[in-house]
């Protein structure tokens, strides 16, 4: 189902600058047992996310209503929110004051085999590498070529995620995830202030591995060093956590934060 | 008016890849008594542009028929091409095959005072920079959200464009436009293989020069070099040709190669 500014709908303005410009933002979070997973995080990124563009934030009242509804009789289910800067004329001049385009879409849980979660996953190394844009970074705005281009490297099944580097080689994220690495029983998470996106899993990661006695860093993290971590483990709120078992000419069979990150995220109470 | 594949529509499907990720590109052309200006340099940009991005491009006489039925009975206007990939599920994995989407709109040609082709503009020296992409250099893509931030830093109607910087103070163009140096009396466009958008009218600047007995060369162009130029030059295929006139520090009074280039866009045939 969607919702357009609140009504049923299954199209835009096609001079929305969402469509134009990729002018825009957006979240992905589940739905599960009909209770949107980690809504006030979502939401708090969102905020976040369209004041770091200028665009005036839905209410948090107004889209939570609004991704309910969407979600109605669907209890195990993905929301999307975009928020655009609304119709706009022709040219990059941003409208004042700005009307923000709300749309909000539910799409089918997507199944993924079991053993992705559990014993990991193959992992392309992407050629497409991330542009540094520190006015950018970190924002999941819709200006998204990169990964459009660096996910059609691969077509096989069997590969379930691609790996991002910046131009000086240092890991940034999955296509659609974050990532940490395990090293000395810790984790570390790539430094997102010159590309990439900082995702809603990442920060619960982030704050529950203090919480059981974890440490986690933010670094920069090259290539070099992932390669030889203990564990590198994708994370976002569709997959949960996806341990890797094999990337480039690396193998991994031992992958325990990987469970335990997992509990982490599965017995949170939001 | 807009023609969205073919059919006079307003809307676009909510989930095109256009609006989720900006999986698409666009041009902008003019229409001046009743004729598409350039059409056959536009198209095969078009092409070119959606061949990089393997995106299905649409044929040029399908196109063509459209532009001119939008455009039915505003003989002077400009009309807007965009084509993205089409309408796809959640997720970056592009649809196969893809069924591209055609948005076609027509909108009044903008009136700028006159004297912006004739003594010159003020120019804004724009804070945010272009990302070195060199995957998406070159193409007039989507993800436009640079230029965005780029066009809200000014809002004073004075200030009639802003140069835009690559992240090592090399000039690439401006916002909405390409630009020219003139350095002893030849013509300097900056090398777009890194970032920036190589327009139709910067091609046909490169081309008509030699004609006209005026050295014109693609080179890296740092700032501080374009500060000491005789001459700078915007151009695209809505405004034709403004010299700057202001610019930073820098004030231009003389700027003869400006008329010469209007000339020649205004006089050749196509």
């Amino acid at each position: 189902m969607i919702l357009v500014n609140g009504a049923a709908a299954d199209t835009v303005a096609a001079n929305d600058r969402g469509l134009a410009y990729g002018d825009g933002v957006f979240r992905t979070l589940t739905v599960r047992g009909a209770r949107l997973r980690c809504w006030g995080r979502h939401y708090r990124k969102l905020e976040r996310d369209c004041a770091a563009l200028a665009i005036p934030c839905p209410s948090e009242q107004l889209l939570r209503r609004e991704v309910e509804a969407a979600a109605q009789g669907q209890p195990e289910c993905v929301a999307k929110i975009i928020v655009t800067r609304g119709i706009g004329a022709r040219g990059y001049a941003t409208p004042r004051p700005a009307l923000p385009t709300r749309i909000v879409m539910t799409s089918a849980m997507p199944v993924h085999p079991p053993e992705f979660a559990t014993t990991g996953v193959c992992v392309h190394l992407c050629a497409t590498r991330l542009a540094v844009q520190p006015r950018l970074a970190g924002i999941k705005h819709l200006n998204r070529l990169e990964n459009v281009l660096a996910r059609a490297e691969w077509q096989d099944a069997g590969t379930a995620e691609g790996l991002m580097l910046d131009p000086e080689n240092n890991v940034i994220g999955g296509t659609m995830s974050n990532l940490f690495i395990v090293e000395a029983g810790a984790l570390v998470t790539p430094e997102l202030s010159r590309c990439g996106v900082a995702g809603v899993t990442r920060e619960r990661v982030l704050e529950a591995a203090p919480v059981h006695g974890i440490s986690c860093r933010v670094e920069t993290v090259s290539l070099e060093r992932a390669l030889q971590a203990e564990e590198i483990l994708f994370v976002n709120s569709v997959i949960g956590v996806w341990p890797v078992r094999k990337l480039a000419r690396r193998e991994w069979t031992r992958m325990p934060h990987a469970a335990h990150v997992r509990q982490w995220l599965e017995h949170e109470a939001n």
